[in-house]
C-alpha cells in the first residue's frame, strides 16, 4: 500500500481523527438542568471546597494534553505547529484505543521555552497529565524540566521517555536471547539528542556496564570542553574509561548497538567488530543506520528496528498508553525513573521463555495484555516510590 | 426534583461529562500506518505547505475551546478555575448535542489579562474558535478585545454576546406581541456589567429608541465623572436626555425592563409606573428582580425569565450552538455585530404569527430547527459582511 497517498485521502475523509462524545444527556429539560444549570452548581461548589475533587467530578482524571510546538515532527523537522496536529490527533487515537485515555491535541505557536511552559502550566487544572511530543532538542529538555517544576500534574516527553522504555524492554529481552547480563555489557548509542540521552539514562538505571554515547563527532567524552550542556552532563555518567574516537571505534568490542541517529552510517564491518552475539537496534526512521537484513548478514544475533515490516519493531505504542493509564489510575504527581523501569520490565515480561527468540523479543503492538500490564506495573511503582495520590 | 443533589450524584456517576471518540481506526498494522506513522507524514506536509489545510486535514474546522478563569461561574462568583470546569464540560455537551460542535473545556489558572490572552493566542492553531465563559467583568472585556486583536480565529464571550442575542430575540418578539416598534421604545436595563453592556449594544444596533442603563447607583449618565471605563463608554451612547435617578425613576414611562442584576429589586409599583403594555424580563438567576407571577399581576404584558419552570425562558442555549455552527461552517474570522443581529432575528423568526402570544415569544430549547436556522443566518451574515473565508 502507498501509505502516504492513502493516508492523505483518508485524512480528507476523516475530517479530523478525533471528536468529542457526550457522556451526559441533554435531550430534555430535566437532563439539561442536571448536566448544566442550575444543577451543575453543586459539583462546582464541591470542587471549590476541595479542588482535588476535580478528579472525580470532571473528566480530568482521564484526560491528557498531547502538546507540540511543531519543531521536530516525525523525521520532518520544524514544519510548524498546525502541521504537527495530524500526528497529535493520531497520538490521541492511540491513547484512546490502547488505554482508554482521553487525549486532547494542542499545538503551541511559540518556540520560546518560557512562553510554552507558562502557557501549559496555566492550563494544568484542566488535565490529569501532559504528554509533550515532537519538540526539538535541546528546547524539549528545558520545557520538560521547567514544566515539571511549575505544575502539579505529571509531564512526559514521549520522544525521550517512551522511546527509552521500549528500547530498554528490547535490550532486556535481547540479552535474555544471547545469554548476557546487562551489568557486563557495553552499549553504543548513536545519537546524543533527546531520545539517545533518555535511553542512556534509563539503561544506566537498569545497571548497564557502560555506555558509549556518540554524536556526529564521535564518542562523547568528559574531557571535551566543546560539548553542549546536555551532552556534557551525559559525558560524566557514560564512557567510564574516557575512550576517544568515532562511532566505528566505539563499536569495537561493544555488546549492543542502538541507533537513533541517521541512515546508513553503520557498515557490516562495524558490526563484525563488535563482541560475540551482537545486538543491533538501528532505529533511524524511515531509513535505519543499517538495514535489518544487512545487520543479520553481518552477524548480528538480534536485530530490531522502528519499522513494522520487519521482526522486532521497537514501537512507542507499547509504552505510552499504559504508562499514562497507570499514572492516571493512581493519580501520580510525576512519572519517575522507577515507573519507567517498571514499564520496561513489564513489556519485557510479556514474552515468555518459550516464545523468546531472536525474531521475537517484544510483544506485538496489538497484544491486548500490553496496556494493562504496563499500567499495573507503573501504578505499583508509583505507589512504592511515593508519588501516587490514590 | 432536587437538581443540586441529583446533579452531584450524576456527576460522580458520569466521571466527566465528555470524552474523546476516535474517528480513525487503530486496530491493525495498516490502520496504524495510515492514522499514524508513516502515513500521517503526508497530511503534515500538506499543512506545512498551506496552514489553512489544517481546517481540512485535522478537526480544527469543528473545534472550539470553551475557556474560563473561574472568576464568575454561574451566580457563584470567583470559585477558582478547576471549580468552573463542570460548567465548561456542560457547555461542551450542549455544543455537541445542539450543533455537533466539538468543544474542549479549558480552565486557566490566572487572573491576569495578558497572561490569559497570551496563553490562548498561543493555542489558536489548535482550534476553529474560542468561547470565553464565566470570566468576571471588567477583565472579560479586556480579554476579549485583546484576544481578538491577537488571534486569527473568532472569539466570543457567551455571557455577553450569547445573552445579548437571546434577549434581543425576546425583545423583538415581545414587541410583536404588544404591537410596538423598537425605534419608539425606551428600554431600561438593570445591570451595567458584561451582559448588560452587550445587550445594550446589540439593542442599539437593532434601532431601539433609547436605553437607560442602570447600575446599583442608578441610571448611567454621561455627566457622571465617577464612572469606570466600560460604563463611561456606554453612558455616551445611552440615556439620550441625560436623565438622572435611580432604577425606579428610569422605569417610569419605559416600555421594556431587562434585568441582569440582583434579586427582588423591582416592585409592583415600579412596573405599574411603566408605559402601557410593559415588557418585563427579570433574568437574575436563580432569583429574578421580580417574580414571574408578581410581574404579571403588576400588569406586565409579557414576562420572560432565565428560569425553565416558567414560560418564555430566555436561555443562551438558543444562541451559542448555532452561532458557532454558522461561524465554523463559513470559517469566519470573527463573530461581528451583523452575525449577532442575524442570530437574534433568526431565533425570533421561528415563532410564527399564529403561535406568537404573551406566553410564547421564543422557540423551545429543544426545537431542532433552532441550531440550524441560527447557523444558516449567521453564515449568511458573515458572508455579507465579508468575514467568511469559505
Amino acid at each position: 500500500m502507498d501509505y502516504a497517498k492513502e493516508s492523505l485521502r483518508l485524512h480528507y475523509e476523516w475530517q479530523g481523527k478525533i471528536e468529542i462524545k457526550s457522556r451526559a444527556k441533554a435531550n430534555d429539560k430535566d437532563a439539561l438542568s442536571l448536566a448544566y444549570t442550575p444543577g451543575v452548581a453543586q459539583p462546582c461548589l464541591e470542587i471549590q471546597k476541595n479542588p482535588e475533587k476535580s478528579y472525580e467530578l470532571t473528566r480530568r482524571w482521564n484526560t491528557v494534553a498531547v502538546v507540540t510546538d511543531g519543531t521536530a515532527v516525525l523525521g520532518l523537522g520544524d514544519i510548524g505547529p498546525e502541521a504537527g496536529m495530524p500526528v497529535m490527533e493520531g497520538k490521541c487515537v492511540l491513547f484512546k484505543e490502547f488505554a482508554d485515555v482521553d487525549a486532547i491535541p494542542l499545538c503551541v505557536r511559540s518556540k520560546d521555552v518560557d512562553e510554552i511552559v507558562n502557557c501549559l502550566s496555566l492550563l494544568a487544572g484542566s488535565f490529569g497529565g501532559i504528554n509533550l511530543e515532537d519538540i526539538a532538542a535541546p528546547r524539549c529538555f528545558e520545557i520538560e524540566e521547567k514544566l515539571k517544576a511549575k505544575t502539579d500534574i505529571p509531564v512526559f516527553h514521549d520522544d525521550q521517555h517512551g522511546t527509552a522504555v521500549v528500547v530498554a524492554a528490547a535490550v532486556l529481552n535481547a540479552l535474555r536471547v544471547v545469554g548476557k547480563k546487562i551489568e557486563d555489557c557495553t552499549i553504543v548509542l548513536s545519537g546524543a539528542g533527546a531520545a539517545g540521552i533518555a535511553i542512556s539514562k534509563l539503561l544506566l538505571r537498569l545497571g548497564v556496564g557502560d555506555i558509549l554515547l556518540c554524536d556526529i563527532n564521535g564518542i562523547l567524552c568528559r574531557d571535551d570542553d566543546s560539548l553542549k550542556a546536555a551532552q556534557r552532563e551525559m559525558s560524566k555518567i557514560t564512557n567510564k574509561n574516557c575512550k576517544h574516537g568515532k562511532l566505528a571505534d566505539a563499536m569495537q568490542g561493544a555488546d549492543v548497538f542502538i541507533g537513533v541517529s541517521a541512515p546508513n552510517i553503520v557498515s557490516a564491518e562495524m558490526i563484525q567488530s563488535m563482541n560475540e552475539k551482537p545486538i543491533v537496534f538501528p532505529m533511524a526512521n524511515p531509513v535505519p543506520e543499517i538495514g535489518h537484513d544487512a545487520a543479520l548478514e553481518a552477524g548480528a544475533a538480534v536485530v530490531g528496528t522502528g519499522r513494522s515490516d520487519f521482526p522486532n519493531q521497537i514501537n512507542n505504542v507499547l509504552a505510552f498508553p499504559g504508562i499514562f493509564r497507570g499514572t492516571l489510575d493512581c493519580r501520580a504527581t510525576e512519572i519517575n525513573e522507577e515507573m519507567k523501569m517498571a514499564a520496561a520490565e513489564a513489556i519485557a515480561s510479556l514474552v515468555s521463555d518459550e516464545e523468546l527468540c531472536a525474531e521475537y523479543i517484544l510483544p506485538k503492538a496489538f497484544d491486548e495484555r500490553v496496556g494493562k500490564t504496563v499500567a499495573k506495573a507503573v501504578a505499583e511503582a508509583a505507589r512504592k516510590s511515593g508519588v501516587a495520590r490514590i
